[in-house]
């Protein structure tokens, strides 16, 4: 039977995009073929905001059903963080049932080639797009981003990783023709010859564990590098966030079926309220890749046990500002205080540590104090997020009641510069929505650090008093090289201190960025241009998305024989 | 002061060599700069033969000084193989004192960027060719191999690998340009700018623990990814294999110094007896990157233990031939003897395994009984083998005892269909030196397993009894998934039986060779086609070489501002 989705189609249809996708991990210059204006959609069978809404409310209540082999329970109880329960339940599999049968479409998958498992990707990625609004809603209702960024990150951001992965993939497979002659001169006698040919194979099934913040941001480029380069991709997905990636399950199992390859391809299994599922499937020998963005501990613990795997860790980090002069004193406080609120401070990209000379740094609007610098900063959040509605927009709710108590208990570490307020979401009345609380440490104190060298993760910030400039750049040093940082910014005026900074992110291998002031945020990157973390320092062991990456996802067979 | 060795002359001398490399790697035609022909050495500043002889007998029970610091002791006690004492002494480095010195040199050699480093990598390899007949001379001493094996494998054919690397690794940096322009159109306001720098970044210090059997062609892939991609290097040579690695460290430094760059970017720390400091040196927090070729039990303490550091090993595998038939039936017993005698099967590509089916196979001369097939073959090896000199010629000499006691041992194991024969060799009658041994085994025989599924390193294969060609298609794959296996060979003149043994090898990820009866054998591997290993199969985490095996060696760190 033919397939109703011929690799011919997939060509027509998707393989500019690949090439444009290709070209500009290359260039890094801006490009996304995914709208992020949520006007966008709505035409072209893509799903207006009402459809999405309305799709997603036709979901809950129900059973997910995925159609998948081994389904041995439904389970489900996810608590939307702006307080509805979403009451859908999913499938729970039986890795004896469900492994194998995943493992049935590798060869098939294998034999199709990088190009068209590459297409095939692009086409579930395309669905996914026209369905924006909908997983908006599941990512909001999951993770506590507020919509527009539910919206954003949830949607075009998270499928832009998603292509930039199958890019690398693809790239990574051709890099090796698929077939070779070698013909080795012998002097007089006839040359050697060798017909040769080389087969790029997956590992293995491709284990996903999802976090509760960005269910599908940093879950897509694992996802399809791994489904790229021929492996099977087992979801296992954070309890408080299934939805969003049992729809990219259900997505996926479509395509791939119409594409005529197994839909067993991908496949999920929601795991049962403290079950702690990831553990066992980790360690199945049929799991031969793991990605897993969480906790330091879980993620260590993947690293040292799951020996039979390639790990992929996201863990913990502490994010650091360096302020050493700025020639736009307002500009930095509102970027800065843009940093801290969004999404309540609970991206692994968010600043926590402000270090700032205790004698205060030299700005446009004159020398600042250590203590004008967080009382305007402090006040900058504040203005920012004066006005309830324009809070609600930014912060959205708190994702889950850790977040909360870390919240609460941060005035007892230091001097509170900034009190975090509780703000009413008029719409979810349960949302638990709070502005960040700005804390003062002092850098030389000892008894400060067991606070400022460690990640607390949600809408805590310290402004810490450092005795100068170098005393900020050792300090950042210490905490990328111990404890790991997604991002590391600074604002200085001076070429030596800014070209001191770069040296130290450079040797700790962190990603910087200088003297933001405008509409770029240092908790953002840009897929096809932005590196999300190094992979070179404690808070990830791999950086989205390299080929690094992408090249140990899938290994080359080689055949040969005599010409 | 300027370099002796600018780069402008680096880039004049090897560019067009780099860039051949490159194209290479991609197309996996035939390619060397490297002459596997002694005589095609003597002149232009190369040694000739008896040169090379000179250079090596003027080392011989002398201190090799390598000017590094930390130097807390001298140590050696290399015997050669063959019999003579080499009495040259080593350093042996104080970590505390030498790993902060590597890494002092790691700024500058990152500054220089990724052509420079491939050049002064090129300039490296083109010393070390030209004293290829002095390197012969050390790896002949220290390996056992006999001096043709010597000089091609662990002169040009390392040195193509070494080259092979550098290709790899120089690629992989330059994937990501150095700067980029990024532009984010915002409707009606003004666009979003950023400027963007990507600068690859080395880890750390890089460990390589070299191996006794092939002391440069296993390292140089590794010493030079890490050195191509910025990482300082650290070379714990086996203490029976020193001098190779030795004299390479000594070639590096002189380029390193000539090219304006720290010396200390590359050293070597001998051991003293039985001192096992690769196991200290493994878990220095400075070591980064390990490099292993060796037994399966250190390879896998590496891996569990060695948790601050990317570890790539090469370890124990057993090697499989499946005879289904041929249409060449003298070719197929001349390539296999062929294989079976070179380096005393010492190599870790060597064939152990020769399943044939109970009932014999088709041939071009008849049908074959299994008995047949294994009279025949060792009538081929001990034919191949007859004459003493072409003998010592082919099979070096045993490179321990360890191997010598598996020999020895291997007649227990079941019927012996050849035995192994003492060679005298005339010009060092200390050198054991051995005729490899064929045992007849079982393979339903549940005691043979014991025998054929570990890896017997040395003159020892197994002709293994199986019921049918399926049912050495299930051995083969069982064994490569327990046990793993650098190499498959398989005989068939059946498409239906090609074709399954190609689908075996690439579910299970062995690199594979067709039906070779001329001038090319199962063991070898060349430089810019083939790939040594598959990195998917318990023999081995890594392939050379791949982008894998260099994209983790560094890591790419952004910088943006606002442009």
């Amino acid at each position: 039977m033919a397939a109703a989705l011929p690799v011919s189609a997939l060509i027509e249809k998707h393989r500019p995009t690949l090439d444009k996708a290709l070209e500009s991990i290359r260039s890094r210059a801006y490009w996304s073929p995914h709208p992020e204006h949520p006007k966008a959609y709505g035409e072209n069978g893509s799903l207006s905001l009402p459809e999405g809404k309305a799709a997603f409310d036709a979901l809950l209540g129900n059973r997910l059903d995925l159609d998948q082999p081994g389904t041995d329970d439904w389970t489900g109880g996810e608590v939307s963080p702006y307080g509805p329960e979403l009451s859908i339940s999913y499938p729970h599999a039986d890795p004896d049932v469900l492994l194998p049968a995943m493992r049935a479409g590798m060869r098939a998958w294998r034999e199709a080639g990088a190009e068209a498992r590459a297409l095939v990707c692009l086409e579930i990625l395309a669905r996914i797009s026209a369905r924006s609004h909908e997983f908006a809603q599941a990512v909001m209702h999951t993770s506590g981003q507020a919509y527009m960024m539910a919206f954003q990150a949830g949607g075009p951001h998270a499928q832009d990783r998603g292509l930039e992965a199958v890019a690398y993939a693809y790239a990574e497979q051709v890099r090796t023709p698929g077939e070779a002659e070698w013909t080795k001169p012998q002097g007089k006698r006839d040359p050697l010859a060798l017909h040769k040919t080389f087969t790029p194979v997956g590992r293995g099934v491709s284990l996903l564990i999802g976090c509760n913040t960005f269910p599908t941001w940093n879950s897509y480029p694992a996802l399809f590098a791994s489904l790229a380069t021929g492996n099977p991709v087992l979801v296992k997905p954070h309890p408080r966030a299934v939805l969003p990636l049992a729809l990219t399950v259900q997505v996926a199992r479509a395509v791939l079926t119409e594409a005529g390859f197994d839909p067993n391809l991908v496949a999920l299994t929601a795991e049962r309220p403290g079950e702690g599922s990831a553990k066992t499937l980790a360690l199945r020998p049929e799991v031969r890749i793991i990605d897993y963005t969480g906790s330091t501990e879980f993620g260590d613990w993947l690293e040292g046990n799951a020996r039979q795997a390639q790990v992929y860790t996201e863990k913990a980090g502490v994010n650091t500002v360096v302020l050493d002069s700025t020639d736009d004193y307002q500009g930095m406080l509102a970027n800065l205080a843009f940093s801290l609120s969004l999404y309540s401070g609970q991206m692994c990209t968010t600043p926590q540590n402000l270090l700032i000379p205790r004698d205060g740094i030299r700005t446009d609007a004159g020398e600042k104090s250590f203590d004008e610098v967080v009382a305007d900063l402090s006040a900058a959040v504040g203005g920012l997020l004066g006005d309830d509605a324009r809070a609600n927009a930014l912060l959205g709710a708190l994702v889950n009641p850790g977040v909360r108590e870390r919240l609460e208990a941060a005035p007892g570490l230091g001097e509170v510069a900034l009190a975090s307020r509780e703000i009413g979401n008029p719409e979810f009345p349960d949302a638990v929505v709070r502005t960040p609380v700005v804390v003062k440490l002092d850098g030389a104190k000892p008894d400060a650090e067991a606070a400022y060298l460690s990640e607390c993760f949600g809408p805590v910030s310290f402004a810490v008093a450092v005795d100068s400039t170098e005393g900020a750049l050792e300090l950042l040093r210490r905490t990328v090289r111990e404890k790991g940082a997604m991002t590391v910014a600074a604002y200085s005026t001076s070429p030596e201190v800014t070209a001191a900074v770069e040296e130290v992110c450079l040797e700790e291998c962190a990603q910087l960025s200088l003297n933001l002031t405008g509409g770029v945020y240092v908790n953002q990157t840009a897929a096809f241009s932005d590196f999300h973390g190094s992979g070179g320092n404690p808070a990830a062991n791999a950086a989205l998305c390299d080929a690094a990456f992408v090249a140990n996802r899938f290994r080359v067979v080689e055949v040969r024989r005599e010409a």
